[in-house]
C-alpha cells in the first residue's frame, strides 16, 4: 500500500501512514494530540489544522467557515491524506500535556476516538408487553411434502400451501429474487427450509427462504433517530430481549445543529444526498458494531424499525424536506410505506424490511407517536402529558379520549452539544452532581462509573440546580463573583470547574460557563413555555394533569426535583412524574415485536391533533417569562427556594 | 464512426460499413443477396457465410453445427463486423437472380429484412366484453385542495385522501421513488395531477404521479409468448380498442425449436440468461415498433399482460425451468407475482406493471388459462373442448363444472418453421389454397393480399388436404410420381411447387416437399391423438362434445373442412367448430382490461386438472394410428373421401 509522510507543526514530528488515512488518525498513530470531543465523527469541529503543503481530500463540513476554508483550515478527522503533507495544528486544537506521565498521555490520545457508546436505556424499561407478540418478521421452519406425480403443485405454491397450513394465513407474496432461487434451493435442502415472513402493510410477504432450520436466528433493530443523537438496539425477535444498544451523535450535525438549518442545507447542491448518507452511515455504524460485538451475521437481521422526527425520516429516506419549513408547514409524507432496508443503503439482510413509525405533522413526528405508544398516554383514563426533552422538544397532552401536541425548538444543549464540556449520555458522562453548600466541593457520578469525560443532559440539570441552590448562580443565569478555586473568568464568561483536568479522562478541565448556562436556560424555557401554552390553549391548569411522563436521551437518570428546581418542569407533586427515558426507542422496539403495536401507532398518529405554537398568541410572552430560574412568576414554583 | 471494408465472394464486391454492422446488413447495403427467411432474427439459419479473413463477433446460435463452426461458418445476421473482412456466401445461401429487372432485384434484397409483421388477429374477435371494465392500470385526474394552516395533512396523505374520495377505495400504496418527487411535483403542477393506479394482487398502488391532466394517455400491451411465435397488441385502456398488433418469431428458436431443447439449453453456461434476453428482446422490438407506428410515448404505457406456456414464462422471468422436464415434472411457479415490467428489462414506463397469466402445470401454462377464459369454456353448460394448435398443442375438455387438460408436443410446423417454405401468419403468407382437380393449377390467397413469400399453417392444411383430394398425395404422406410441371424431385424428397419464383416475393420457388409433409403429419397426429386420448380417458366420445373451439396463430383464416380432411380435427358436424384464432392473446387483452377477468383466470388455473399424457396407457398407439391421412381407422372419418 502506498504510504505518505505527514509532518505536524508545532510538534515537528513526522509519521508515515497509508494513503487515505485521516490526519486525525495519523496524529493518533504518532502520539500527537489534537483536540476532538466527538471521536472523529466530524461533529464537534474541534480538530482544526492548517494545511501547509501537500494534497488531501476533505469531506464537506459545516464546521469550517468560508473564511477559515480560504485560510486552508480543515478538520483533521475529515481530511484524507493523498500525498506527503505538512500540517499545523491550530492553537485551540492543541493541548498542553505538561505534568502527565507518558502512560497518561498515551491513554488520552488513544481516547480521542470515542467508540460508539453502549448505552443503558431507561427507555427499555418503559413499554410493557401489553401488545400481542407478532414481530415484523417471523421465521418458520417447514418440512414440505416432496412433489410426486399425484401432487404436482409448483414449488412456489407448494411453499405457500405449507405456510398457509402452518400459519393459518392466506398465501403470502414473494418477490422474483426468491422465486428465481427456489427450485434449486428446495431440492438442495431436501424440502426442509426456513421462511422469513414479513408484514408489508396488509399483506404478508416471504422475505427469505433459507435451507434447513434457521428459525432461531431472527433479529431486528429498533432505532431512535434524533436530530442530535442516534440510538439503536439489537433485538432478538424470538426471545423479545434487547441484546445490545449503542448511541452516537448524528453526523448531520456538521451540516447544522437544528432541524431548520438542515432543511436549508438539504436544498444546497448534493445537500439532501449528504444528509441522507450521514444518517444512514450512523445507523450502519451502530448496526455493524452491535453485530460485531454480539457475533451476529447481519443476514440474520431481517427487520428494522425507525422512529424519528418528520425531518429526520425525510432525510433518512432522501425525501426533500423543504416544505416543512414553508408556511403552511406541510411534510411530504407522514405515513411512509414499508421498504426494503437496502433500498436506502441500510446494511442488514438485503431483503430485510424497514418500517418508519408514522408521524403526525411537520414538527411532530414518529418519535412522538412512538413515545405516546410506549408510555401509554393514549390508554390513560386521567389527563396526562408526555414531555420529550430533545433538540426538538415535543409535548403531548391528553388521555384515551384526545391527544394534542406541539413542538418547541429547544436546541441540542441537553444532548451535550453547543455547550463547552457537553457530551451525549454515554460512558464517562457526568449524569448526577452534588455541590457542597459551603465549600462548593463537587461529587458526581458518571455513566458506567468511568472517569469523567464530559457532562450530559441530566448532569447539567443537576449542576444548574445546585449552583442555584448554593447561591453561586443568579436567577438570570450569571455566575457570581465568588473567590473559589472552582470559579474563574473564561473566554465565554465566568465559569465553574466541575472536574480538574488531572482527574478528567480528557486533557481538559470539565466546566460550565455562562454561555453554556444561557443555552441551557433557553432550552428549558422553550420546553416549559411550550408545555404551559398547550395547557392554557386547552383551557386547563397544570394541576389537572395527573401523570407527567418525562422522556429524553438522559441515560439511566434524571432528577425530577432538580428539573423542577431550574424551571424545566412544572412544580407539581413529585409522585405525578414518571421518567421514561428514551420513549421513542422503547416504542420502536414494541412495534418491532408487535404488528398490533404498529397498527396502534398508526391510530395514534391519526388521533393526535397538532397545535402550531408559532402562531399561538401569548407564546412569546410565556417564553420570555421562562428565561429566568425557575421563572419570573415565582407563584408557579411554590416549592422552589434558592439560597439567595 | 469507425468504418470497415467487407468483401463478398463469389460476387467479389466490397462495401464499407460502420463497426458492429451485421454481415447480412452489409450485404443488403451493397445489393448482394443472401438468403434469409426470418428477417435477420437468427432463427431460420439460412444466411450462412464462411469467414475467409478478418475479425467478427458472432452471437451464439444453435443453427450452426459444431462441425460447421470449425469450418468458420457463421450466420450473416448474427455476425458483427469488427475490422476489414472477407466472406464467402455459401452456395445454399446464394441465389441466382437471373432474369429479374434491377428494380425487382432491389425490391427483393430490401425485403430480406422482413419487418415485424402487423397481424390481423382472429383472436381479437373472440373474448366478448363479459367482464367488468376495470383495467390493470387506470389514470385519474385530480385537483387537490391546497394545504392551509387548517388543512395541513402531508402531501402523500393529501393525494391518497383525494384518491380515496374520487375512487371510493382505501388509501393506495406508493413507492419511495414517487414519494421523493411528490413535494416539488404537486407544487409545480399547482396541485393538479394525474395518478396512475395499478392493481398489485389485493392492493391498489400509485404507479405514477404526473403533472396536469394526462388521463387520456393510458395504454397497455397484451402478449402471447409462444415457443415459436410472439405476438403483441397495443391496447388503449380507456377506449378498450386494440390499436395495433405485431408478431415475430421467438428469437429463442436459435437455441432450440421446442420446449425441451430450450430447457436443456437453459442449464448451459449463460443459457438461461440468453434465453431470457432473447424473449425480452422480441417483446421490446414489438413494443417499440408499435409505439413508433402509433406515435406512442412509451411512458404512457403502464401495464403489460403476458400469457405464455409455463416454460416461456419461466424464461421470461429468468426462473430456472429445469425441473419442468424432470419427473415428477414440477414447475417453480405457476402463479407469479405482479412485477415492475422494468425488473425484467421490458421497456414500457419503468414503473409500469407486468402480470403473467397464472398457469396450471408444467406443460399447461397461462396461455391455456387465457384461452379458456377468452373462449368461455369454463362458462359453457355443454361439454366443450378447446384445441390450441401450437408448437406445444394444448387441449382442454370440460364445461362450467370441470376442466381437464393435456399437452402434446406437436412441433412448430404449423407455425411455419422446420418446413422448407414455411413462415408465420404474416403479410405475404399463403393462407388459403385451391388446387385444380385435373390440371393441378393452384389458386391462393395471401395475408394482406401481398405477393407470396411463404406458407403459413392454414395454408399447409389447405395444401395437404387438396393434394390428398386430387390424388397427388398418398395416405402415408408420399407425393405420387405424376408428370406435371409442379412436381419434381428435390433434396428432401419429391416436392410440389405452389408458386414459381418469378411470381413469388422472394427469389425462391415456394414448395412443399415430403419432409415438410412428414413434419406436418407428425404435428397433426400429436394433436389428434392427444385429443382422442383425453376424451377416452374421461370415458367420453367425440360425439358428446358440443362445441369445439379451435385456437392457434393462423391469422384470419382456418378451413375446418380441410383440417378434418387431413385428420387434424375429429370428423364431427361442422357447425360445432368455432375458430377463435389466438385465444391466448384474446384472453390476455381481456385481463388487461378487467381485473375481474384476471381473477377469473386465477380460478380457471386452479380448476383445471392436468392430465399427464406421457404416462397414459394407449397414447402411443393412438399417435401411431394417427400418422396417416386422415387416420388408420377410417370409420373415425366417415365424411372424408380422397380421389383414389
Amino acid at each position: 500500500m502506498e504510504k505518505f509522510k505527514v509532518t505536524f507543526y508545532p510538534d515537528n514530528k513526522t509519521v508515515e501512514v497509508p494513503k487515505d488515512t485521516t490526519i486525525l488518525s495519523a496524529a493518533v498513530s504518532g502520539g500527537i494530540y489534537i483536540n476532538s470531543s466527538c471521536g472523529g465523527d466530524g461533529v464537534c469541529g474541534r480538530c482544526k489544522i492548517i494545511l501547509k503543503s501537500g494534497k488531501i481530500i476533505s469531506q464537506p463540513t459545516g464546521a469550517i467557515s468560508l473564511e477559515d476554508r480560504k485560510k486552508n483550515i480543515h478538520l483533521a478527522c475529515l481530511s484524507n491524506i493523498q500525498g506527503d503533507i505538512e500540517v499545523e495544528i491550530l492553537p485551540e486544537s492543541r493541548l498542553s500535556l505538561d505534568g502527565l506521565t507518558p502512560e497518561e498521555i498515551h491513554a488520552r490520545i488513544k481516547d480521542i476516538y470515542s467508540e460508539i457508546e453502549e448505552v443503558e436505556l431507561a427507555g427499555a424499561r418503559a413499554g410493557k408487553d401489553i401488545f400481542n407478540y407478532a414481530p415484523l418478521t417471523t421465521k418458520v421452519y417447514l418440512e414440505l411434502p416432496k412433489p410426486t406425480l399425484d401432487d404436482k403443485v409448483s414449488d412456489l405454491e407448494r411453499l405457500n400451501r405449507q405456510i398457509s397450513r402452518v400459519k393459518n394465513i392466506p398465501p403470502p407474496q414473494t418477490g422474483l429474487a426468491n422465486i428465481r432461487q427456489l427450485g434449486e434451493l428446495l431440492r438442495d435442502a431436501d424440502w426442509k427450509v426456513t421462511v422469513t415472513l414479513g408484514k408489508r402493510e396488509s399483506t404478508t410477504e416471504v422475505i427469505l427462504v433459507e435451507p434447513g432450520d434457521t428459525s432461531q436466528k431472527n433479529f431486528g433493530f429498533s432505532f431512535d433517530i434524533g436530530t442530535t443523537t442516534i440510538t439503536g438496539q439489537l433485538v432478538d425477535l424470538n426471545t423479545k430481549k434487547v441484546i445490545g444498544a449503542k448511541s452516537m451523535y448524528n453526523k448531520q450535525i456538521s451540516f447544522g445543529s437544528d432541524i431548520i438549518t438542515r432543511i436549508i442545507y438539504a436544498r444546497e447542491e448534493e445537500g439532501l444526498e449528504r444528509l441522507h448518507l450521514a444518517v444512514v452511515d450512523c445507523m450502519n455504524q451502530i448496526i455493524q458494531e452491535l453485530a460485531l460485538e454480539h457475533k451476529l451475521d447481519l443476514n440474520d437481521a431481517v427487520s428494522l424499525l425507525a422512529a424519528g422526527n418528520t425531518t429526520m425520516i425525510h432525510l433518512l429516506l432522501s425525501i426533500d424536506p423543504s416544505h416543512i419549513r414553508k408556511e403552511p408547514y406541510v411534510s411530504t409524507a407522514d405515513f411512509t410505506p414499508t421498504l426494503k432496508a437496502s433500498e436506502i443503503g441500510l446494511r442488514i439482510n438485503p431483503r430485510g424490511l424497514l418500517v418508519c413509525v408514522p408521524g403526525v405533522a411537520s414538527y411532530v413526528g414518529g418519535d412522538v407517536t412512538s413515545g405516546v405508544l410506549s408510555c401509554g398516554l393514549d390508554r390513560e383514563k386521567d389527563l396526562s402529558i408526555l414531555i420529550d426533552i430533545g433538540t426538538n422538544g415535543e409535548i403531548v397532552l391528553g388521555n384515551e379520549e384526545f391527544l394534542i401536541s406541539c413542538a418547541a425548538s429547544a436546541g441540542p444543549a441537553f444532548e451535550g452539544t453547543g455547550v463547552s464540556s457537553g457530551m451525549r449520555a454515554a460512558r464517562g458522562a457526568i449524569q448526577k452532581v452534588r455541590i457542597g453548600a459551603s465549600d462548593f466541593e463537587v461529587e458526581y457520578d458518571t455513566i458506567g462509573g468511568a472517569r469523567a469525560r464530559g457532562i450530559c443532559g441530566s448532569g447539567y440539570i443537576d449542576i444548574i440546580s445546585r449552583l442555584l441552590n448554593v447561591g453561586i448562580l443568579s436567577k438570570n443565569g450569571k455566575i457570581k463573583d465568588i473567590k473559589n478555586k472552582r470559579i474563574r473568568e473564561g473566554e465565554f464568561g465566568r465559569e465553574f470547574i466541575l472536574v480538574f483536568k488531572k482527574e478528567s479522562d480528557t486533557a481538559l478541565d470539565i466546566v460550565i460557563n455562562e454561555a453554556d448556562i444561557e443555552n441551557l436556560k433557553r432550552a428549558k424555557a422553550a420546553i416549559y413555555s411550550a408545555t404551559a401554552s398547550l395547557i392554557r390553549h386547552m383551557k386547563l391548569d397544570f394541576k389537572d394533569v395527573k401523570k407527567i411522563f418525562i422522556a429524553g436521551g438522559f441515560g439511566t437518570y434524571l432528577d425530577i426535583d432538580n428539573a423542577i428546581n431550574i424551571g424545566l418542569l412544572p412544580d407539581l407533586e413529585r409522585k405525578r412524574f414518571i421518567f421514561v427515558g428514551n420513549s421513542s426507542l422503547a416504542g420502536a422496539r414494541q412495534m418491532l415485536l408487535s404488528c398490533q403495536a404498529l397498527a396502534r401507532a398508526g391510530g395514534i398518529a391519526r388521533k393526535i391533533t397538532y397545535f402550531e405554537l408559532s402562531v399561538e398568541p401569548g407564546y412569546m410572552e410565556e417564553y420570555m417569562a421562562a428565561l429566568f430560574f425557575p421563572h419570573t412568576d415565582l407563584k408557579l414554583f411554590p416549592t422552589v427556594k434558592y439560597k439567595n
